[in-house]
Formats: C-alpha cells, sequence, structure tokens
C-alpha cells in the first residue's frame, strides 16, 4: 500500500525549475512534497566529481550576463563562478580547411557581409517576437509556418553564412534548423538577449562556470527543502479533482491542493492524468520533441592547446563534433576539450558502438588541435537522448505551427494543476535562469490565487 | 491482484490494425491476447446507430479503389458496400463567393492553370517518395527541411490555388500545411495513389462506404477472435527481457512471447517501458502529433440539397467549415450532411461552448446549402482530440525531419515488441487499408522470427 501524505502544493521533478518553485512556496509557509524521479536532484544539470575533485558538468554548466537569478543563487548557495577560458586564437573548420583566428571569423568578406545582413535581420526579427505570447507576433503564423531552415536558405546566400546558422542551431538548440519552426527560433533567440550572446563565450551565455559545478546550485536549493524532497519517486498518476490533487508514485500518495509538474514537456505527457487532459493542453504536448546532444569530455594531463596560444574554442561544419570549449578547471588541471555531438549527428552516434563514438569525436579533436587530442588520459560522455527522466536536450522544440495554434495553452494552468520547467520561462528560454524563472511564476500563481 | 494469462503473442489496441495482426495470427496457429482500452473495438473507426437505425459514423467511413484489403475485410464480414452520394452540382467557397458546378471547379483560366501545374508538380514528386523508406527519396533533407506550407507559397502562385492546396492538407491531414514535413506530405500523397485519389470521391478515396458502418468491418474481425479480445483494459506498461515481454493494464499481467503495439504514436509514447525505449524509437515517438478534426452530423428529415441538384458536397476556404459530404443512407432517408472541422479551425473550437460551435458548423452549411441546413432535427459530433484513446485523428503526422533523421525506426523492432498502426503502413497510410497492412506486417514479423 502506498503511504499517504497530505501537503499545500506537490511539486513534481527536482530540477532547478521544480526546486524554485517548492522554495518560494516554502518561503511563504506552504507545506511542500517534491518528487523527483532520480536518485539525484538537478534534471538537466548533472555534476560529476573525479577522483582527484576536477569538476565535470554533464549537463548545463555557462552562466552569462542577464541571468541574474542563477547568478542569485549561486552566490546565495556558495558556488562561485570563474571565466569560461578564452584567451588566445579560437579555430575555425569550414568547407575541409581549418583556420586559427581572433575577433572576426577569417572568412572572405563576401562571407562576411552576408553573415552579418542575415544575422542583423534575424536579431531585427527576434526582437519583435513578445516573450509572453510568440503567437502575437507581427506576422506570426507565417513566421511559425516556416522552419528555421527554411529561412536559412533563403536569408544567408553564401555557403559560409549558411554553415554558421546552421551551427549557431546545433549549437543553441541541440537540433537541425529543419527540425523547428522559424518563429521558435526568434523567440528563443530573443529570450536569450541575441544571437551573438546565445553563440558567445566573453560577454555571451557562455562566459563563467560554476566553481563547484552547476548541480551544486540545485543541491543547495534541495538543502534549504530538506526531506521536503523525495528522490527515486517516479510520478505516475495525477488524478485532478476540482478542489484537490492525488500525486501518485509507486509508493506514495500525496494528496495537495495543487501540483506544479516542472518536468520536460514529453515527460510531462507521459504522466497518466485522470480525468484526461484537455485537449488545448494534450495537442500541445504531441508537439515539444526534445534536441539531442552527447556531450563529450576528453581529459589531458595539461591543456596543451594553450601551448599553441589557442583558446581551446573552436566551431567546425565538419560532423560529428560543431562546437568544441576548454572545459578545464581555473587552474588548468587538468586539461578538459569539451566536445558537442548534436541533432542528427548524435541520433547517428547514439546508437553506435562506445568505441566507434569515442574514436570519431578525439578524431575531430585532433583535426582541430592536432594529434594529442586523440589520446586523453580519460574520455566522458553523456547522451541525453538516452536518459530516461529527460529524453533530450537542452529543450524542448516548437515544431511548425505550435507556437501560433498551441502557445496559449504552454502556461494555463489545468485546474490545479500548474506547468513549470525551462520551456515555460519568458526569459532565457531553454537555460537554467528560465528554469528558475518558470518555477518562481508557477509558484506565484498558486500563492495568488490563494491571497 | 492482476490476473496472469499466458499467450504467444500479446497485441495493444483492437483498432484495424490489432486486428488485423491477432487474426493473422491466430489463423497461422499462434496464441493471442487483444488488450483493448476503450469498451469497444475499432480505434479510430467508430459507428453509432440511431432510434431509427441510421448508421452514423463518427471516424474512418470511405472506401476507394486500390483498397483491397478493406474491401476484402468487407466482404468478408458481409458489409455491403454502395456509392457515396455525388450526383448533381458541387459547391464552392472562395474570396467570399458561392459557386456550383460539376467537373473543373470554376476558377478563373489563370488559377485553373496554376493550380493543374502545382498539382502536377507535386503528384510528380510524391511518385518518386520510396514508400518504404521516404528518407531515401531524392533531395530527401531538403524535401524534409520545409513544411508543406512552404511548398505551397512557392509553387501555387495564385491565391485561389493555394487555398485549394490548404483545404486538400485540412481535408486529408486533418491539419494545417505549416504543421508538418514537405516529406510527409508527398509521401503520404503517395502511398494513397495522387493528389486526385485522395481529394476524390467517384474514383476517389471517398467513392464508397459501408452498409453498416465502418465499425462494423472491426466487428467482424473480433467476432472471429471471440474472447481473446479483452475490453476496457488499457496497457500502462510493458517490460522487456530477452525471451518474453510482460504487458500489464490494472487488472490483468499478460506473459507472451512478442508484443505488438497498435495504438496512435502519442498513445504509443504514454505506455510505461521497463527498461525504458532506446532513443530511436524515443525521440520518434516524441515526433508524431495527431491531428485535430471535429466531425459533424447534420441531420435533416430528408436530403433536401439533392432537390436543387447538388450533391451536398462542398468545399469552402471559408472557416470552420471547409469540406461537406452527403452522408445519408443509401435510401436518402433521412438526409445528413457530414462537416468537417480540422486543424487550426477544430483546435479553436474544441475548447468552445457546444452551443456556439453548434452554431458555427450550422451556420456555415447555411451559408453552402440555404437556410434549410440551419435547423436539423439531430445534430451529431465528435471531436477527435478529446479521445482520450486516441487524441486526435486521422493520424500521426510527420514533423520537419522526423522521417529523415527518425523514419527508419518506425517500423524496427524494439527486442520483442513489434510496431503496427496506419501510421506505419507503406501503401495507404493514414487509412483503414493502411492500417490492415500495417497489421499483417507486425504479424509477419513474428512468423518469420518464429520460421
Amino acid at each position: 500500500m502506498a503511504q499517504t501524505i497530505d501537503t499545500d502544493v506537490c511539486v513534481v521533478g527536482a530540477g532547478l525549475a521544480g526546486l524554485s518553485a517548492a522554495r518560494q512556496l516554502v518561503d511563504a509557509g506552504r507545506d511542500v512534497v517534491v518528487l523527483e524521479a532520480r536518485e539525484r536532484v538537478g534534471g538537466r544539470v548533472c555534476t560529476e566529481r573525479l577522483a582527484d575533485g576536477t569538476v565535470i558538468d554533464h549537463g548545463g554548466q555557462w552562466l552569462g550576463p542577464g541571468q541574474h537569478r542563477i547568478a542569485r543563487l549561486a552566490e546565495e548557495v556558495g558556488n562561485p563562478t570563474f571565466p569560461t577560458y578564452a584567451d588566445g586564437d579560437e579555430v575555425l573548420c569550414l568547407g575541409g580547411r581549418t583556420y586559427r583566428f581572433s575577433g572576426d571569423p577569417p572568412l572572405n568578406p563576401a562571407v562576411l557581409l552576408d553573415l552579418a545582413q542575415a544575422q542583423t535581420r534575424f536579431d531585427r526579427l527576434a526582437v519583435r517576437v513578445p516573450l509572453d505570447a510568440p503567437w502575437r507576433a507581427d506576422r506570426a503564423q507565417e513566421l511559425d509556418s516556416q522552419t528555421f531552415d527554411t529561412w536559412i536558405r533563403r536569408n544567408a546566400l553564401t555557403r559560409g553564412a549558411r554553415e554558421i546558422f546552421r551551427v549557431y542551431s546545433e549549437g543553441v538548440f541541440a537540433s537541425d534548423p529543419a527540425d523547428f519552426s522559424l518563429l521558435h527560433a526568434l523567440f528563443y533567440t530573443h529570450s536569450g538577449n541575441g544571437f551573438a550572446v546565445l553563440a558567445g563565450t566573453r560577454d555571451g551565455a557562455q562566459q563563467d562556470r560554476f566553481a563547484n559545478g552547476a548541480q551544486a546550485n540545485a543541491e543547495g536549493l534541495a538543502a534549504l527543502l530538506g526531506d521536503r524532497v523525495r528522490l527515486a519517486q517516479p510520478v505516475r498518476r495525477i488524478d485532478r479533482r476540482d478542489e484537490a490533487v492525488a500525486v501518485l508514485t509507486d509508493d506514495l500518495l500525496v494528496s495537495a491542493r495543487d501540483a506544479i509538474v516542472a518536468v520536460p514537456p514529453p515527460l510531462a505527457a507521459r504522466i497518466r492524468y485522470e480525468p484526461a487532459l484537455p485537449p488545448a493542453r494534450d495537442q500541445l504536448l504531441q508537439r515539444l520533441p526534445m534536441g539531442a546532444v552527447i556531450k563529450c569530455h576528453a581529459i589531458y594531463d595539461r591543456p596543451f592547446w594553450r601551448d599553441d596560444g589557442l583558446t581551446g574554442q573552436a566551431t567546425s561544419d565538419e560532423p560529428p563534433v560543431k562546437v568544441v570549449f576548454d572545459s578545464s578547471p581555473p587552474d588548468g588541471t587538468p586539461g578538459i576539450l569539451l566536445a558537442f555531438v548534436e541533432g542528427a549527428h548524435a541520433r547517428a552516434l547514439s546508437g553506435a558502438d562506445p568505441k566507434e563514438r569515442r574514436d570519431a569525436v578525439l578524431g575531430a579533436l585532433a583535426t582541430l588541435f592536432g594529434p594529442a587530442a586523440r589520446t586523453p588520459v580519460e574520455y566522458l560522455e553523456r547522451d541525453w537522448t538516452a536518459e530516461e527522466w529527460t529524453r533530450g536536450c537542452y529543450a524542448a522544440l516548437f515544431t511548425p505551427g505550435t507556437w501560433t495554434q498551441h502557445g496559449p495553452a504552454l502556461r494555463e494552468p489545468v485546474g490545479r494543476i500548474h506547468w513549470a520547467g525551462t520551456e515555460t520561462a519568458t526569459v532565457w528560454c531553454g537555460y537554467m535562469d528560465g528554469a528558475i524563472q518558470s518555477g518562481e511564476r508557477a509558484a506565484q500563481e498558486i500563492l495568488t490565487a490563494d491571497a
């Protein structure tokens, strides 16, 4: 028999969204239970400590200017930040050739001009998308009726500029630009302050890192919540009635006045609701697939690329690795290269033999940083599409037609069930900062209704 | 405690796909259990009999040339067919004007030429998509990187031709052309023998109807299967092991050598699998949302439109009703107009007050067929997005990027779990005929592996 718990609010999911919601409710004097499927908190942030204490972030790891919520949380829980290593030249591999550069990429002037024009046009469209209601943008239907890929083909006229936009799509959305709506690309970019910020390191969304890893922020929140957080409790079912909800796991029945569901949309769809969700919500949840990313860490005794005056950061149009960062600890020991395999390439390599995948990734790093990259002392990877309790990263993608036909259902509570998660954020959608905003907003909905 | 049943094959879903699979397995001497969530068989085919015996098909209802499997089944179970009423003129409402016509639609020559050219171009592209592997089409990636809407905007140059293509999308896919991939539009059209066949009544996919309703075909199959079919048994979980599967409902534990899951993709995703599905299958299931349709029947004492020399068939660019058919019984008593509300219009009206929805539908019928249409003796409707055990119709739509990145996972068994359902058919995808093909193919996979 399931153990029964009575509480004010049951939060489903102990990622940053769910934990932030719970914290806000507890601060307002509410009784809260947080149910988490995994044996850890953090969701899409996940930190491993190697034997020597080195911090590896398998999930979200950066923060940048304008991300006040995650910065405040890190400060509160005592998790110092430090700059992503960015001294020296970057590497660019395009059309089979490898360049090093600092400042503007070494593209021919026609490509640079084309890229600058397309980027300006894209950012101008983006800032006109209302963050709280993308479906109300001017010409929303036209923007939502095409894929991001269609826009790129029409607006970036040179092969080089198109490749940079495709790398932007993979690096920022973990997805091919064919997979989602132009309106979503614009909304998401606006929510993160523009193309350059989302793609950038210094002054950009990859500017800083957490000394104790990103998961420590979630753990700090969980510590404040204490035994209100119940791990290893996947939610199977939510019974919704006019005056209460009952949230069921295999062991627990949590009876609450309200629930907040703070898990990725495809997982929210897989909970059994009694009665079933109304059509608007259900059809929305059918249309929010997750991106695909395999995050790979190659660990070396030293950051040897720095000797050559390289930052360790690279951009390539050559699959499977399109984006690389230096992800070493502050003191540079050990040296760590972080390689992203994303979108279609992640899907192709996800089912491959682990050795084949490792060889492909290390081969790509060797092309970019020389043969020394081929022999790390340790190699770690995390395939987020294989994570049962996330099933893809970084975030859900809005397929064409979804924002305009289903957008209003995104944050609309269904009776006493409220919806959180970074996908429901109006700022920094897809980022840790957005996750926190979404949780606080969902908590506020409940507190306002109570008042 | 759950009752335990041992069998050879457990089939999940008693629509035409699941029933056809079960029947083929039983014919080959296998032990089978079919688990169905609803209290009836048929899935997306669903017939109601009015007090006077009149047959109303709330779901799939037509068959046409080339649909040998459903025709054979109807003959076998003694369900005669009769032609859809099509004598007289059709009605076309375009740009605020209403025309009647027979043969070619009364469009100006420039629009007719544009439409003919676009349709020819579309069909030529369609026949080049390999039905068993759309991802191998020439330029597959380009075709899959854009929405059907993008193609329409580029290839139909007149407003009239674009509207006809949009009505095609709504009428054939129950979805706006923005919502799915061009490659899917082409595959689906090829699987049903072309634009004209899918859009057509005489010589088309709407040519004939079933005297006893479409569900009688499913009931005939179920009768052959007898107590192997268990109703009101929603499957909650499938445990998959190397040598067997265990399929669990609230009451039953069916232990089998193999399973066939024959439910719409979004529902297949909501079953709990232990262990979880591999990434390729899981990510595919995140990308197959269902279309939206509210099927509305207005029932009159007589088919009054026939007195005016009208077929009862209408096409309109005016929401919410774009497509209408005469759906009277063979003897024309009572007279029945069948109005489709589809795609975005179905979503908009799904949450509306029932009276408002009825008024909108009857108002549209009155515009097309005169004021008598406003006062039916009875009005019935079925919103398929609200059906807990379908959650949209007619079928799942492949969003951009899905066929090319995820297509190979569509029919690939996951261990001992095989996949059926009209979405997995290579002919008549989305139709009853395709459902039968898919079930027989899944059964054959198991029989071949056993041999």
